[in-house]
């Protein structure tokens, strides 16, 4: 029976790539359904994003796309369509974000398998959430312990296999490195739109500053905070009548809703880190 | 020198496909710089919009395509990227449409050569709009004229080589006769958000219904009135407070903005008819 | 110490309602932290709403303002602001509209005491919704039993007090008798973007119908299916790529959040009945 | 015959305003068609705009508020509902702003008078704008000579009467000097969403970011720029296909109607300044 795969590269542009994987993929029965490119004309790397059907086995397409990518020097990836990505969620006290992401898991909308939650409050700090099976780490922080719950995170990654992680209000500063060692898969929620307001407290920096919108941004985890490469970003009027909390409020359904979406573009293999930037193939 | 083209083709979905038409680029010297397409799993038909660039002569790439496209039972055109669409507008009593048009196609953000303007008004009836040296026709209609009247506007189209009409809020219902004449090539904007309010005065179709958002449709036009292709819509929030006069004034902006982007979309040939619908490689 | 009242009103429009109204409060000792007010041209009828600080006693307050309503023919209300509405919610196969308005109760966000969720089907078809010490009822209907099914949610209204009913996606043509008993004091959420796609499968019409966006309403319910006073509607994008499940997929998002703020606005005492519309003083 | 008027005032808050207010309009014989207030807690300032229909003598009204406004320290005034505001409108190359601000004006969206346009560049650089009757002036400006065009232009505000003066993407930078002569009566557009990417080239700036939203931001200019009250912003989805060129081009589409929004709000006596901030009681 026909298996459906999305295939995901990165390459030096040059003519012909297209012409060769599609020559691929319909030399081994493919049929493709979905089909999405972008040529950086700034940096001359190529990205590409293809979902197909084949009959095929996956050994030999692995094959047939190895022998391309080594000749066009491609980043690459091909998984079964849909398969569940392996993910570390981290939270602190506000846990809306967790609540949102463990809603769409359960919908079926967003083809994760979260392996672990984890925070750096008890789980009786969740209020909005349940968990359910999903095994829980109360990991605390101090000063003092600081290198110690850091070196427990990477541990949990490892234990837990996970591919991606995902700070979702977690509202620690990560050493860097943590930060190095999770870079290219772990995605954060800032909430603010930016370059505006990075750091501490941004909703009280935007009231204070009379912004006649608020937004969020979802990016990639790196070294430099706040600086990392942008996924996603959404924003909202909001009025002089809007307090802070009412900023807090509005913005916590922004922050949702722009993680969310981040995060399911990632797992359907549609983000491509672009240097400082990011290729969003979104839907 | 290189120059860009933009291939835009549609024909029965079957496997290689994409691979022949890249072959087909490849083997010209081409280099892919744009590329879209989509597969309708319920008709099984294929669309697909290529802008590439070429050393090569238009006829030798024309002469491939003609290959493949009989081949593939393809409807195609391959065209120089940007070259401009002789189009005709149809106005009446409102010119804030036209007006948008003119802007759009004066800052060079659309490629479309304006061979004339029509109305069943005079040309002083135009408030908002410069003109200047494109010809204007006042084409009178009453009653009794209006077959006289539409065959003004099919002579129009003959001697001007319009290749797109659009009824920029041109507010006379065509016959089906003229409405068939115009089929596939004639884009109307709708003041509502369709098929919400057909027919006349949707704005206070909105009011009486006490809608909390109004919205305008740009579709391309068939016998059946308001019931042509969609190729976009937008809509906004409108209040308790709006009387219907507000709604006139705030749907402008959206009308204007709505048939402003669909024929930015017809002329950069990123619209297909699908039937009674459409598919758009929007940007 | 000051407490925060709400008032709400509204009666014929004619000069120096406002001046009265404010002179009451006035006179209490209040002072006015919110006002917002609608003078219907059309119809001569005027709507307030008012948020205050008194030290005065709710007593000496509802006398005064009795008094004045009785000599300018209001309805009204005065209630503590935040005062949580007591609410019953139905709900069907289908629970994401119950566990965002869950989700919002629990964060504070939305003042409702949740007297009970009822549905036609058993508590293990809620799939995302945790209801925890909330009472649930099922009340399974068949095509014979909908008179005694319906009177069992009359009695469940009567019971639990329920000020507010909602229908979060309860997929059961209500009889007119029990959208008469209901009317005024039922939110219905319709996912479509109303006067578009009445009746059933909306979704499956808009993509039949090739619209470029999609979206719902939030209505009271009255005794006309689908023709209730709309409260609040949103929109967003589709595109030829989405499929029918894809248009479910986004709806839900768009349903929960027309009907979570349709609820907000409501049980805030910022929604007025005005015929077969609505007055909403949102935020 | 009845005549609308609008008030606007604003002043420290205390109990008992609104009821003053309303009793000088109710003594006037004045119906109230809109009212919007805003008391600010923080400052413990209070804002009102008022809208109502008097047959009373606009000299009897003023008085009746001069009492007023001296017991409760207003700033305050009371104008015909509508009445054209004067307005002096700069330019430089890019006159998309100007375009839009004209076509509203015409349209009887802008109860303004434009009283002139000036522009540091001759007037056959206006390539989209037809100015018509309008004085224009041409304010060439070179490294020696900014002290003496500033000085033309304040002659030109001066000499003009104008009430507003509009800086319709002027790129220059104005000096402290004039900057503060312009304080609380002039508008400015900037290409980006405030406060990220102040400074020149925002465009640039976003697209070297990889933004996923661009925007605009309409303010009142003060003496530290960049930094003045906001009064309206806007932003839209952008992609990484997007180049900063059509940054720019779709930027000028926010440019315009956030501009014009302001402006609109301004000129019907909707914004307020309020130290570093507005209250805008927007429509």
């Amino acid at each position: 029976m026909a298996q459906s795969f999305t295939l995901a590269l990165n390459c030096p542009d040059r003519p012909g790539i297209v012409h060769a994987v599609t020559g691929a993929i319909f030399a081994h029965g493919g049929n493709i359904l979905e089909s999405r490119q972008f040529d950086d004309r700034e940096t001359g790397r190529f990205f590409l994003r293809i979902v197909f059907e084949t009959q095929a086995a996956v050994s030999a397409l692995s094959d047939a796309f190895a022998s391309l990518a080594s000749d066009l020097a491609m980043d690459w990836k091909v998984v079964p369509t849909g398969q569940p990505v392996k993910t570390l969620i981290l939270v602190s006290k506000f846990d809306h974000c967790l609540g949102y992401l463990l809603y769409k898991t359960r919908m079926g909308e967003l083809p994760m398998d979260i392996v672990a939650v984890a925070s750096n409050h008890p789980a009786n700090a969740l209020t909005v959430s349940t968990i359910g099976d999903i095994p829980f780490h109360h990991l605390p922080i101090t000063k003092d312990s600081k290198a110690e719950q850091e070196a427990r995170i990477k541990a949990l990654v490892e234990e837990s296999g996970a591919e991606l992680i995902i700070l979702a209000r977690y509202m620690q500063i990560l050493s860097d490195d943590l930060a190095a060692y999770l870079s290219g898969r772990c995605i954060n929620i800032h909430h603010s739109f930016l370059p505006s307001f990075k750091g501490a407290k941004p909703y009280h920096q935007a009231h204070a500053r009379g912004v006649k919108m608020i937004g969020a941004t979802a990016h990639y985890v790196t070294a430099d905070l706040d600086e990392g490469p942008i996924i996603h970003q959404a924003a909202e009027a909001v009025t002089h009548e809007d307090s802070p909390d009412d900023l807090v409020r509005k913005g916590r359904e922004i922050e949702s809703r722009v993680l969310g979406r981040a995060v399911g573009w990632h797992v359907t293999h549609r983000v491509f880190p672009n240097g400082a930037k990011t290729v969003v193939f979104g839907n």
